[in-house]
């Protein structure tokens, strides 16, 4: 694994623990001020900016005092300076995943390198619809 | 705007017309025998290599002669050797988009750049899901 491979799989990592511990500071540490993520619900356009992307989080967090959010396959493509991670996720309450074992939430994230290293620009997040 | 994210642009641009007009050979033209897709469908862990990548258009292609498959909003970010687009689609039949005028498709594709130039190796298809 090349060492920009291996920063931004600890960089993933890193920010999914974050979310799971309701890290705030921790989600946000390697995120660029032009962030774009193309969240579970609406906005159909995406959620624009670092501060609308800091509000998505808390009522996330309070959902996920009780839920699982972690990872289960990560992969990761960087060059030297852009690169892009996909990753499927266990993200849901104990009842949900009983229900359901193999839902997975799917993401990818974009990253640019900057001068102070790997920087989040995009996010996507999803679940398969089934309707 | 360099070279690179010009040429990324391209491709996107002339895939999604592919998809328009149902012509699987330009649907695949740019696509790594890897490619993994976050389908908007199961199965829930992507679709894997380029064969089923394949066999999940000729279905959609015949939905979608009465409907549009039109990019609205594209933004790409390139370096020299990774690169990944973002993109939102009108994606709906005359119906659907006459009930719901809003309603994007969401789009995030990876690309690396190999010996023959830009390659697909990832794509993640989604709506926003609002239950």
């Amino acid at each position: 694994m090349s060492a920009d491979e291996e920063a931004v799989r600890d960089l993933v990592e890193g920010w999914a623990a974050a979310v799971h511990r309701g890290d705030m500071a921790g989600v946000l540490a390697r995120h660029d001020p032009g962030i774009v993520m193309y969240d579970v619900p609406p906005p159909e356009d995406g959620v624009r900016g670092i501060a609308a992307y800091e509000r998505t989080w808390p009522g996330f967090f309070r959902w996920q005092e009780n839920a699982v959010f972690e990872i289960v396959e990560l992969d990761v493509v960087a060059g030297g300076d852009v690169a892009f991670a996909y990753a499927l996720l266990r993200c849901a309450t104990p009842e949900e995943l009983g229900a359901d074992p193999t839902r997975r939430l799917r993401l990818t994230i974009g990253l640019r390198k900057q001068a102070d290293g790997w920087t989040v620009v995009h996010e996507h997040h999803s679940f398969t619809s089934r309707d």
